[in-house]
């Protein structure tokens, strides 16, 4: 074994623009519409949440957005991330395809999510912001979001489903390290947790609550405002970073990828690594694939439909157009948290409607199979999440073997599993389940959504 | 904020060699004794238990080891560590001073320790071993292990101390994810085992115990060999890859450390950053303050007596010449395990004799503070064995402070707390214990410990 395994780019190379892939898609998507009259509604309907600059990044339609040098600082704690060639990897699976990663996972947090966290943080005090509420399932963005609420002064508020809150107290412990306020969803904070607690005192409540509660708690307070963690333009857009770095130390390893790979839950992970490399696609004549790997058990790019819907579970957000299994959807219990979500992002979805991008599901079981031979070849034990990631490049370089082909892969290796590994003993006590959905389920979840219109 | 956050080296710049301090120590440490006879004991006593290539090393004065090329390929999966400036915890203290860390939790296993076990399960592998047995209290060690068994193809018998088998489920997972078969001690394996089951079924275990296990089963199996995490001097000397890098980062800083800080358990973590330090105070007439932090309820540099002991708890290791607090001495339950150990390596016991180098015992409470500022200042989470090095670093920052002059700080952050955060639970429900040992209590615990004469 020979050659580099880490390309490492020093911090002045951090890069100094978000990439913003609005400027150059050929169909802009449609708009969203009011939840109540259906009309189109324009940014001013998300200020009650969200401070003014990200608004304006949500529907820009530059290609390039200065990323502040105070966001780049603490970027610099982390960043550029190491871009990976899988050698041992390849050795195992015997294949004439080369494996890239990039490890996201080096971030305090341990994913990817830091990249939104800091740069949604900072707009926020730039604002005049106190506080951000928001949501988490599993914890992966509760914890960025309290990274960041901390490192920019800001108080942070994080509204835990009640499930998660008992069963990942290490999560909670992560992010009250981090000076946060964990509080069990539902709670008596909002109304909303309110009434469900009413209902049922024992609820082991749901990520659609918890929306609900942290929702609740920045429109009532002015200096208070509400974070998302995926699915929405400008979070897509501050993870290009990760693309950004990953096709420079791509050129320094003297490759250029065939196929670029992610996991799919609402949509950043994946524009991270990819929107840089379908910007060569759409503006220099490249022909990179640009691969989406969702759950087979949440395959809304696979067997989703093209829908207006809501973001939430509950109903309270604009319409918007998006591949959907449906708001009411409820995913089975995988144990990657981060990809149950019922939608794909706005930007994603019209992607993939004009052909852009590629999507594929896997099944659980062999997510997890792909992430022990990960783990024992190359060291490093990936999220569930970023299992998928891995399944998809190891059916990448399976093809190519029995095609007898070269084939350059390079996929997102977006978190380490150190707080998930009791998934490993799930799947090491043979208990993962298998999560096949009928196509009547899926059409019954989708029923009644209306299809867009293209503007 | 300005200036460099990090300073990194390419996988390139990994050292070539490790840095065996004996050929440069003014004073060679007394020889080891048989523990019955009490003569002096050649390396040929090791032979039963480890590889010859890691008994040349344990007596060789050569000043520089070269390290085998296939050891270096799997360093670089994580190596060259990074080195930070602490830029946000100087502000955070309002010092002069100029605090620099290096960081090895970025290794798969989250620790250190993977410098010495890739080392070590290479030279096994050589010498036609097919499987290496261990002893893991806390589980960074058998982690460590299990990794480098699986990269090198060896089997892995990890014997976890009961209670921490059953309390620190994720590390046992770890362990099993990198295929190492982790067995709950005492187990029915061993005659040593059976005979503590057969008097409390309900043991809950002690490294003492585990070590006789996993010596027992090397012992009984000549394809079988045993491996132990600190204290032995080739242990201590594949640690020095960390200081050697640090010195050469330190230069790309343009800086010199005036004290070089690192946790003391053993004295692997300890000699890893600082030998190569102390190398330049020996040859080159540097003056490095090398600065050893131990638990206050563990004190063996500080309180312990430089006397004759055993390795184990248990007595069956040669009688080795260090600081100890005793073998029978039994270290309170502080969440810092890697650091409960009653006695220091050899050769940093003679260094500490001959006033080389330096130590400083401090309170658990003390370290967690310091950890949770560091936090939420730096970002990541330190385990609590790094804890130490924090609350030492911090001590040298505000002594500076007060003294009003610069100073150039270097620590060791050895490694992540993922795995610790129930030790960050009890800190904020102010549930961590003090530990204050009466000198009656450490003297009762030596007692009849022979003093060594120089040779």
């Amino acid at each position: 074994m020979s050659g580099s395994t880490k390309y490492l780019l020093s911090e002045n190379e951090i890069p100094e623009r978000w990439y913003n892939i609005q400027a150059h898609m050929p169909n802009q998507p449609p708009p969203p519409l009011h939840p109540a009259t259906k009309q189109p509604i324009g940014p001013d309907a998300l200020a009650p949440l969200f401070p003014m600059a990200l608004i304006e990044q949500e529907v820009s339609r530059d290609p390039w957005i200065d990323i502040p040098e105070e966001v780049r600082e603490i970027y610099k704690l982390w960043r550029p991330t190491p871009l990976y060639r899988a050698r041992r990897l390849e050795k195992a699976l015997d294949t004439p395809a080369k494996i890239f990663y990039k490890y996201e996972g080096v971030s305090p947090a341990g994913s990817h999510k830091p990249n939104t966290a800091i740069a949604q943080a900072y707009y926020n005090a730039q604002a005049g912001v106190k506080r951000i509420t928001t949501e988490t399932g599993a914890g992966q963005w509760g914890s960025a979001l309290s990274l960041a609420c901390k490192m920019m002064g800001l108080g942070c508020e994080v509204y835990m489903v009640r499930i998660s809150y008992d069963q990942k107290p290490y999560r909670k412990l992560m992010m009250q390290t981090w000076g946060a306020e964990v509080i069990a969803s539902p709670s008596d904070r909002t109304a909303a947790g309110r009434q469900i607690l009413a209902q049922d005192p024992d609820s082991p409540g749901s990520l659609g609550i918890a929306i609900s509660e942290a929702v609740e708690r920045a429109v009532q307070d002015e200096s208070t405002k509400y974070s998302l963690g995926s699915v929405l333009n400008h979070v897509l857009m501050h993870q290009t970073v990760i693309g950004q770095e990953a096709a420079q130390q791509m050129e320094m390893a003297g490759e250029r990828p065939d196929v670029v790979i992610a996991p799919f839950g609402g949509g950043s992970n994946f524009a991270g690594l990819s929107f840089p490399f379908l910007r060569q696609n759409l503006t220099e004549g490249a022909s990179i694939r640009c691969l989406a790997i969702e759950p087979a058990s949440c395959p809304k790019l696979t067997r989703g439909a093209f829908r207006y819907d809501f973001g939430d579970s509950i109903g309270m957000t604009p319409l918007l157009p998006m591949y959907t299994l449906g708001h009411n959807f409820v995913p089975a219990k995988i144990h990657a948290g981060g990809l149950r979500y019922h939608g794909a992002g706005v930007l994603v979805s019209q992607l993939l409607k004009d052909g852009l991008i590629d999507a594929e599901a896997v099944e659980q079981l062999e997510t997890f199979e792909a992430g022990v031979l990960f783990a024992q070849t190359e060291g490093i034990i990936p999220a569930p999440e970023a299992n998928h990631a891995v399944a998809g490049a190891i059916r990448q370089a399976q093809q190519a073997k029995q095609e007898g082909k070269a084939r350059t892969i390079l996929f997102n290796l977006c978190g380490h599993g150190h707080f998930d590994m009791a998934a490993y003993e799930a799947y090491f006590a043979g208990k993962l389940e298998s999560h096949k959905l009928t196509a009547e389920e899926i059409a019954r979840s989708i029923e009644g959504l209306e299809e867009p219109v293209a503007g």
